[in-house]
């Protein structure tokens, strides 16, 4: 099968994100700038089984939809920096398929319920999957981190810039 | 708006993963366990502006679609371990939404192909987003990796479990 930009996939919640984030302008932009910041991650019921074991684990991946993202732009002037950069080259929200990563600290489950902290992620976020962090797999050093590296912006926290108005 | 799991969104690849990896069946179940395995990454004509600043980072996020996996279950054996596992405690690929996560290296980028290494995807992968993979977002020290502390299995490589019949 040839895959091409016209083929359409179909995804679904498998919950939602429930946290104190209710406006991007001065949210923290990524867990790291959110330390402290606490969240409940809702599981919809009938995949609370998939959610055992992962209690032992101390960090999770969330992966979820920026529903409230604007439409994408090919170049983007990241929260980081003053320069306008490839959009994939950036963390920015409006992308083709607005999928967000964040690892967050789990510090615990109740029933379909995950507590969690260090949480970057607007409020009522749909969420796409749950994954165990872990630092064999999502832990590499590395030296090179591009426009990063000399990024004009000490930036902790996001604007409207990347988002709908509401 | 009430998030609920009959939502359907919508995402549509935004290029195809080349690699040398046809079958499951003996693949590396990581990154971290392909170091060599090279791969091109093919992103779709419109999107090449995006990959502006891409190649100033080592490492980057490919996001892609599990297109080989079998129908989501809520518990599964992992390569690593010979219990069942609750999946989202796992990296299995049969997931609700079979969204891969994986940090491979960059080693150069051509027009709108970008040449990879330590790459654990199967050949004609339909990807979905490129993010740069930067330490202080991605890199977490954690004490606590739940069932894998004490995994019995120290498999590398996949089989055929989660995928398909060809």
């Amino acid at each position: 099968m040839t895959i091409t930009n016209d083929m359409s996939i179909k995804i679904s919640p498998i919950g939602v994100v429930h946290s104190s984030i209710t406006e991007p302008d001065g949210a923290p932009i990524q867990p790291v700038f959110a330390e402290g910041s606490e969240g409940i991650v809702e599981v919809f019921e009938p995949y609370k089984q998939a959610l055992k074991d992962l209690e032992g684990f101390e960090r999770i991946w969330l992966l979820y939809w920026f529903h409230k993202a604007r439409k994408s732009k090919l170049l983007v002037k990241p929260y980081m920096d003053t320069t306008e950069r490839g959009l994939f080259a950036t963390r920015a929200p409006c992308r083709p398929n607005p999928i967000g990563i964040s690892a967050v600290r789990l510090l615990r489950i109740s029933g379909h319920k995950l507590y969690v902290a260090d949480i970057d992620i607007l409020d009522n976020t749909p969420l796409l999957d749950i994954k165990p962090y872990v630092p064999k797999f999502d832990h590499f050093e590395v030296k090179r981190i591009g426009w990063l590296e000399k990024a004009q912006s000490e930036t902790k926290l996001a604007d409207n810039r990347f988002f709908e108005k509401q």
